[in-house]
């Protein structure tokens, strides 16, 4: 619980922001308050939706078991996707991005994957997902298996108020209860079983999984860990916006990459070698193709609503935060069968100013 | 000529740094002064070596080369090395650093190269060459037909005092007259000679040469354009220092191949796909082993020496001015043949770290 008055002093000092949606009225915090971390969200009442906190990486599976787990934990396959938190306020389904923002889309659509009737039995449970998809309005890349639209997968829950999650078994027992789409579960280790979660990342590796998150049966504690495969799609997806993103996103998957295969040597170096350099040079070409023909760079995002008034607080909401250039095409949103498809391009300003300069001939001093 | 005064003035002011190589004082310009740029040296009297300028890229020769040029101009051979210009003083041959210090190392060696001889013939001549092989002490790469040791290339003149370069014409005849190693002169082209000179520079491409220098027959107009292998090249020899380079370094060279591979389409895509993931990941698996076994990332230098007291000159700057973090070998410099042989290790910190964190199996948040 945070308090009216605890909120009222936060909001005044700018450590939470009130918004609404819709009828919801809420205040998403800015920075920890009362253990909450940022990113929590008030709801009317005082009730806190606890903020998702953030999920350790190790990069070496021999070297990382063992400093982080000192009993069994659980294998659950990490989806690439947006993580929402899920909740359900006088008969209203919302799903809250990790900023602790409503977000409009995921709002729109959670419903289409689980029966809400889940909440009328735990009024006060938090579903934790992914989305993940060829068409979010967030994402470039998708697991390879989701072929269209988006899926939801749920992977943790929590109850309002609490930080810590529900532990394993109460989770596992709800999602069979209430038949809730899941992340893929792929076993329970021991700290010392590294040949079994070897064998286990390989094969996720060839099939273009993201990673596994390992979770004790209890708390919070958690590692992630990533597939060396996952770090080539990463840099494929965006390699178009090379001098737009930060650096780090290409150097971390880089560094990352090599260390994956420095613990998993491939069967086939030169294949893994050529994969790498055709992420970064189909990307990178298509960006000079954009550059070339439409004189600007850009990725061209899809996603389809059941309401168009969600469409609107999308639109709203992506005009007043989107820290990047976006652009909503002509003639969207438009009806396709029960839904509104809406259609928009973000365009990436260094890459566009760049590759226009380059080919225009102009003579650069670096 | 820059006075007594002026140059008290500017050091005062933090403008000019005076300093001494052997018998030799002088001042280096960290600012522009009298119409000299920043790198510009006061040599004793007040005659002034001017900087060396930059040289503007062109990325794309199709619509660059009209854009730079409106008449005939001189394709050049760019050698990947560094930058010095040689002047002669009271007999002594001095060899100056891009940024106006006396290189200890190439003083050292300069005269290797050519007979000193024709400073007689031309007291103010200054020689701007480039110096290149697998024994320098700044670079880790170098071009492919320099087997060992290194080598000197004389690509331009300047008289002491004058801001313009000798015309071409005179150029030449010097470096024949005096018997001047220098930079492949690979031909006269006008504007739109665009077949020829695509031809050319694809053969440099393949042969793994850095690229051209275009310069007009007189003046400082000039501008360089790039090979693709060249950006590889780049990349595969700091691969290993990935997180320590600029990450810049890495991003304008990706951008720069895909430009290049754009107008100059490869016959084996694949294959410079391959290189270029290749380049990354063997300097980078070589990082990831350089950690296991030694527990940090560096790379090692070796250069030569005729004089001892080089070697002292030359540590002394190092330790001095190196940014970055050096640590010499035990044992050197030693004697073989006629030289003192330095090695020296470069560390890098942020790989060392990074890698030494992730190998140990640290939880990182990112």
């Amino acid at each position: 619980m945070i308090g009216q008055e605890q909120l009222d002093d936060a909001i005044e000092h700018g450590r939470a922001q009130p918004l609404a949606f819709g009828d919801l009225e809420y205040a998403r915090l800015l920075e920890p308050i009362a253990g909450y971390p940022r990113g929590s969200v008030v709801l009317p009442g005082g009730a806190v939706l606890p903020g998702y906190p953030s999920i350790a990486r190790i990069q070496s599976l021999e070297a990382g078991l063992p400093r982080t787990f000192t009993g069994a934990f659980w294998a659950e396959e990490k989806i690439d996707g947006f993580n929402v938190r899920i909740l359900c306020r006088d008969g209203e389904v919302y799903a809250f991005s990790r900023g602790g923002f409503v977000c409009a889309f995921s709002t729109d659509r959670a419903t289409e994957f689980f029966d809400p009737a889940v909440f009328e039995a735990e009024p006060d449970l938090v579903l934790c997902a992914e989305i993940a998809g060829p068409d979010t309005p967030y994402l470039e890349g998708s697991p390879p298996q989701i072929r269209e639209d988006v899926e939801l997968f749920v992977f943790d829950m929590m109850r309002l108020g609490q930080t810590e999650f529900l532990p394993q078994a109460e989770k596992f027992a709800l999602l069979e209860r209430h038949h809730l789409p899941s992340a893929p579960l792929h076993g329970r280790f021991a700290p010392d079983d590294l040949e079994a979660l070897g064998a286990l990342i390989r094969q996720l590796d060839d099939a273009g999984v993201e990673g596994l998150v390992l979770k004790t049966e209890v708390g919070n504690h958690r590692a992630k860990y990533v597939t060396g495969s996952s770090c080539i799609a990463d840099i494929r997806v965006c390699a178009e916006q090379l001098l737009d993103l930060s650096p780090e996103y290409f150097t971390h998957r880089l560094t990352r990459l090599a260390v994956f295969l420095a613990e998993h040597p491939p069967r086939d170096t030169a294949a893994v070698e050529r994969e790498l350099g055709q992420a970064l040079l189909v990307g990178l070409g298509d960006a000079v193709n954009k550059s070339r023909q439409v004189g600007r760079v850009s990725h061209r995002y899809r996603c389809r609503f059941r309401q168009r008034e969600n469409v609107r607080r999308f639109r709203e909401h992506m005009e007043t935060t989107g820290g990047r250039h976006v652009r909503f095409v002509e003639g969207t949103p438009r009806r396709e069968g029960d839904y509104w498809v809406l259609e928009f391009e973000r365009l990436f300003d260094h890459m566009t100013g760049t590759l226009s300069s380059a080919l225009a001939g102009d003579r650069q001093f670096d």
